[in-house]
């Protein structure tokens, strides 16, 4: 037990608050699309931040940051904590942000109580993780688990029409370390909820014990454009008909599921998206999740099933892409048992639980023991201006956090 | 009986290949958008045929364009026929330019035979009748009418970002007539059906006996952009679920309402259409159409209310707004028994049918007896560059065309 070293709740709020100054939006959120001069500039105010605490800087070859404070011994491999900086178009103050800051805030509460560790501890800043200003998502943390090729994300052209590379150099944060180079005792990430589920049960930290495995898949329905006014009802080949069929049937099968479930059409696009045109082509995306590999796989077999069928009844042609396939992750046993015990020594009410949403944890998860600590978020708002935590329920993550952390890299002094 | 005249099958198939090189494209189809420079290569050329077929022409004040055959009372209002030259974006050689130039050929068979009128015949070329390059579509019909202002119509800006009045003075067609200043005997406007009946059932000739009437809902459905991987199914405001069910309910009462009903949602758009995102949004459009008044009120009714219900299920807001509202419109009694006798002298098998779309004609019956002739179309394509006709059903609807116009404008010669 470390009760004498102290979480400031007032300082995480403040450098929190300080960051979403920085690409803020009029509605309280914040846009620092990844390597753009916004996420520069919150990216050097870390950096100073981490300099000022006494850490040592490195970054990798995609831009992956990591401010460690030293430990005795420094051979051993680091205990890691962190998340992204990088935010939606229209993103919040805390997805992300929070576990990177959570990190900084052990960082200072360990200098204040002048306490030692055996293991270094670092804040690692994985580079894009929202995907939004070039693909793919998760950049940082996909190279770092050896997922994703340095070559590849550096060639990859940014919504400016840059590429990573010239980005990198541009924003200073081309690194000559190699990710995954550095090996990890542990990493462990600290995130809001981004759901309504802590905040219905009225818990204070949830024990992230695996992600869900997800699906997407993309969906093209092919029928015939046609004239509105001259084309009877039983004449149509009409794409969108058959793709609304296919929304509502799919909802249907993901609810008679199980509590756990999830089936999302988020991008839905129409052509040839004109008033007084039957519509030729539909193409939607389906986003499947669920945390049993076999059931994700059952219920994508029974939607593709229920879409072909919905298909040939309309006369329509179907081509279904498996664009994403990533198996449920299960962290590691002896992690989520160290949040465990971590939450209930800081007396916490806790909750064991999934997440809904992938993190760069996900990755991470490949190549070191990796945990979770969510906590609540207001309505389970995210990636939305509105996006809110409890400066309270912040520091109770962030307290979590420290505990864990100080049990894995051993409490010298 | 005029069996003397003769209409030319090849040259009007000619005249229509010839005019389809005009803004051609690559499978067939043109581009010709209101007052472009192609549609002004294609008005130019048609002014030059009627020139060279001994009309005059006059211009009016929207580039309403009259070619006219002299009478031998030149105080008699026209006997006139027309339609419009400008396409959708990837339009057919035929949607429109059919009507002008079977009226152009109807004057080239007159002259032929050497044949005179009592009353001068008027080929009339309707700007804008597509509505794609700028708004309204049927712009010259509804100066003509009296339902547009000349003004309006001036200041309107064109996807190119000129004004209708630049285009217009620009491609030589801004003339001093007041539209509707010139009266007219009656309008018949021949035009392929843009639908799949004549060609199931076997007719030649449509007698069309009126234009069904038409209404826009524009559909606004609101609930709550949140995660897809971190939100319960029950916990949802799913936008698009609800759109989707309004889709498939919309469809499911005009099924039920009778063969005539015609409901398409062809304009359907999604916000913020991410893939990890449900649905905050969806704006939908519901083109509604049904030739009886009664039954197209009622039926916006049952609908408004079937998409209220369902909004109200689904924790969605709803905002329907009508953006367009044209009754049915019922052709003069007296024109569609011309129409019919004409087909029927000619040995065409006919029969009486509405027009699902909106045409030219639907405005011009506001101020003249007013009559449609349908001819085949293959497979009841339109709107699509693969829009195609017989040679042998253009002329018959050219020869029943020139029967009505003759029938009312007197031969004398």
């Amino acid at each position: 037990m470390s009760a004498d070293i102290a979480v400031d709740e007032a300082r995480l709020w403040q450098s929190l608050m300080d960051m979403g100054e920085v690409g803020a939006l009029p509605h309280g959120g914040c846009c620092r699309a990844a390597l753009s001069v916004e996420d520069q500039a919150g990216r050097d105010l870390f950096v100073r931040w981490c300099r000022e605490a006494g850490c040592t800087i490195a970054v990798d070859q995609v831009g992956n940051i990591y401010a460690r404070r030293a430990g005795r011994d420094a051979a051993r491999p680091a205990v890691a904590t962190g998340s992204h900086l990088d935010t939606q178009p229209h993103g919040g103050k805390f997805d992300g942000i929070y576990g990177v800051l959570a990190g900084l805030e052990v960082v200072r509460a360990l200098n204040d109580a002048n306490v030692g560790t055996e293991a270094p501890i670092d804040v690692i800043v994985w580079t894009n993780e929202e995907g939004v200003r070039f693909s793919p998502p998760l950049a940082g943390s996909s190279a770092f688990a050896g997922v994703a090729e340095v070559a590849n994300i550096h060639a990859a052209v940014t919504l400016d029409g840059t590429t990573v590379r010239q980005d990198l150099e541009s924003t200073g944060y081309l690194g000559k370390e190699r990710p995954g180079e550095r090996k990890l005792d542990c990493f462990v990430e600290a995130h809001i909820e981004q759901g309504p589920i802590l905040e219905a049960e009225g818990k204070t930290i949830g024990i992230v014990t695996q992600i869900q495995g997800i699906r997407w898949l993309k969906v093209t329905v092919t029928g015939m454009d046609s004239h509105a006014g001259t084309t009877p009802m039983n004449r149509r080949r009409d794409a969108l008909l058959g793709a609304a069929e296919m929304v509502t049937t799919l909802n249907r099968i993901a609810r008679e599921q199980d509590e756990w479930a999830r089936l999302t059409n988020g991008r839905f696009e129409v052509e040839p998206n004109s008033g007084a045109t039957i519509p030729g082509r539909v193409v939607f995306n389906c986003d499947l999740r669920h945390p049993d590999a076999t059931t994700l796989e059952a219920l994508d077999g029974r939607m593709q099933a229920a879409m072909r069928t919905i298909a040939g009844r309309g006369g329509l042609e179907i081509d279904v892409q498996r664009v994403i396939d990533k198996p449920p992750v299960h962290f590691a046993g002896e992690l989520v048992d160290t949040v465990r015990d971590a939450a209930r020594r800081c007396g916490y009410a806790s909750m064991d639980m999934l997440s809904g949403a992938g993190h760069d944890a996900m990755n991470v998860a490949r190549v070191a023991p990796t945990g979770m600590i969510f906590v609540p978020c207001k309505d389970g708002l995210s990636h939305n201006e509105a996006e809110s935590a409890t400066p309270a329920h912040l520091a109770a993550g962030a307290r979590t956090l420290l505990h864990t952390l100080v049990a894995r890299a051993r409490r010298v002094s």
